[in-house]
């Protein structure tokens, strides 16, 4: 019996007409002999509307209770998708967090799964067509309800796929992935399909589309992932180990992060406990760094790095205290600057692409700052007034 | 540590600014040294809106799906309260029915409590200041999400008490238990006291402010139960074993039910199958009857009593299969017809109860067509135009 994973976003599940929709489209599918696993998130605009009751209620609700209260809205959207689906004569079981067996650690609101409960959903599915999972949520060893995030629903998803080997079909309002945002370059291309490295490269480097950590958990459990439009007859994208194109592109993708501050310091001493001391700062205050590169040459020391624009707060305070103690150092930090970067898994066995991306931004006469390098990616810092041109000028030098 | 637990229905937490007061007036409790276990329904409205959607999506929703939508809303409940509770410096523990370990059996929709987890309620309190539970749900043995039914909430809070030993106060829109109605009789007093019988009676006889599994739980755990209402300045009723007054009055209150059906069953044999192939038939269609007095004597063999209003439909039903069988049967079903009742549990040792009843009833020229009588009431079925006045005629007499 071939049995899947499906996961349908807060915007499918928008309201019982979708709902219905979306219960037809799964009746099909059961009526060709599957049996299916369905992650739904709370119907689109409840999230939303229940955090706003409790900050009305408390200006710091306690996480505990929060989590307790947003878990509601998917209850109720596996009750209401279940109501629909036993009414199309489709034996269906609904299972809250707890009743699935996810069991969470870590804090209320950002819980990460430890473990869920395959015997029961493997069982349950011997008697019942269809399991409606409510995503987003499960419950720790203290019997507390507790959230999972960011991109919750989708990692509750994936989970499960990976616990009970079976592929995973993310459902949301975007057709797939593009090679680049077609926000940002109209001609990008669909991609059909991209290894888990890229897509992660693709995720972590600003393309919005999937965490990063729903793909890891794809990735270690060797569990296909497919992303597509809700309904829609378009072909989505297949995440997985290996592609089955034949003739590997070298790039596969481009993507953009238009809000990033680049920082410069130097300091005029060979031997420095700059770096550390920074380090230690950045970790306190839970910023992340991004496309470090440091020199040391005759004249001191030197380090570039990026930030998220949405750390610039942070990033004063730690400079303030990491000034006090290094009272030579010279900092430059600029905002208005953009990360662009390629991506693609054929870079690794590829030479030219660092000098043929070089060349395309040289040409174009668009300046760039500073220049990372991964496995599979290269990055670039430019001024945001040219972030779009920057991509195009990649994505057409590539053909993505 | 003195601990009690609370309940609030709907109407009492029915907005936001409700939640807020109830909150200070709990915060003001535990700042005198008390520690509290609150049970709370879903915010007024909430439950109905819940099944309007439930049926708007299939004509005959499974239980099971909307036992579990319909426990969200006693979940946001405990959330927000448990929200605001804690924003006043409160320590505070929200618990749904599964967390607090109430484990129940019977059908999803009208199930009843198995057991309650009494050690991790006792656990929590050494740690907080109060628990906030949702009422009405529990989870059975399948660990599927289930409700208690009419009076859900009260049963709740009753069973945690009893289960834990403590007293019990239930805070809804009435002042207390009254002798009779104040609708009917506007110069009925309200019992300050009253016994656990008495109140069955009372509650039994159609007095619907506590249900009856409700009294019976308490009864049997010797748990002192209170009813009162929200926030209010005004002694309720407490109900419990023995009353402290010391002169017990012979009849302590009046009950009325206005809409019932009253009938009247003929068959010209002494021996008959009459009353077996009808009490079948009742029950096969889960209809209950009440107030039976048979007779049998050289004619044959008459049989009366009592529904509910409500049934009558099905009573159709039950009058045309029984029919069948019996077609020498005369009916005679009469609407239009009520029950007034008195009660009190000072019958049992009080002679003259009856007669004085009798004699008012004469006196004043209304019609009655049957009597019943239990150890510590007595039922008169009256035509409803009469039933106010009945009503009146009894609570003048018995002084209530």
């Amino acid at each position: 019996m071939e049995t899947s994973v499906l996961k349908f976003g807060g915007t499918s599940v928008g309201d019982f007409d979708k709902i219905r929709d979306i219960a037809g489209e799964l009746q099909l599918r059961v009526s060709r002999g599957e049996k299916l696993i369905v992650v739904v998130s709370a119907m689109g605009g409840t999230t939303d509307e229940l955090l706003r009751n409790a900050s009305s209620l408390s200006h710091a609700p306690k996480e505990d209770h929060v989590a307790l209260l947003l878990t509601t809205g998917e209850q109720q959207t596996i009750s209401y998708l279940s109501i629909v689906l036993e009414d199309l004569g489709v034996r269906t079981k609904a299972m809250t967090g707890y009743q699935a067996g996810i069991r969470t650690f870590g804090g209320h609101m950002k819980s990460r799964i430890a473990d869920i409960d395959q015997d029961r959903l493997k069982a349950v599915l011997k008697t019942h067509d269809i399991i409606v999972i409510a995503g987003f949520q499960g419950i720790n060893d203290d019997l507390e309800v507790t959230t999972l995030g960011r991109g919750g629903s989708d990692t509750t998803a994936v989970a499960i796929a990976a616990r009970c080997s079976m592929p995973c079909e993310i459902y949301t309002d975007v057709d797939g992935v593009y090679a680049t945002d077609p926000r940002v370059y109209s001609e990008a291309h669909r991609i059909y399909e991209i290894t888990y490295d890229e897509m992660m490269e693709m995720s972590a480097l600003g393309a919005g589309v999937l965490e990063t950590r729903c793909i890891e958990i794809a990735k270690n459990h060797a569990i296909p992932l497919y992303l597509g439009r809700t309904l829609s007859e378009e072909k989505g994208t297949w995440i997985m180990q290996d592609t089955q194109v034949l003739e590997k592109k070298a790039v596969t993708g481009a993507a953009l992060d238009d809000d990033i501050i680049h920082v410069t310091l130097y300091e005029p001493q060979r031997e420095s406990t700059l770096i550390f001391d920074l380090f230690e700062k950045f970790e306190q205050h839970d910023v992340n760094i991004d496309m470090i590169s440091q020199v040391v040459n005759s004249e001191g020391f030197q380090l570039s790095f990026t930030v998220k624009g949405t750390d610039s707060h942070r990033l004063e305070q730690i400079f303030e205290a990491v000034g006090h103690m290094h009272p030579e150092m010279v900092l430059d930090a600029r905002t208005g600057r953009s990360k662009v970067s390629i991506i693609g898994s054929g870079m690794r066995d590829m030479t030219g692409v660092a000098s043929k991306a070089f060349m395309a931004l040289q040409t174009s006469g668009i300046p760039f700052y500073q220049t990372t390098t991964s496995e599979i990616s290269i990055s670039y810092v430019v001024d945001s007034e040219n972030d779009r041109q920057a991509v195009e000028v990649l994505a057409s030098a590539f053909g993505l």
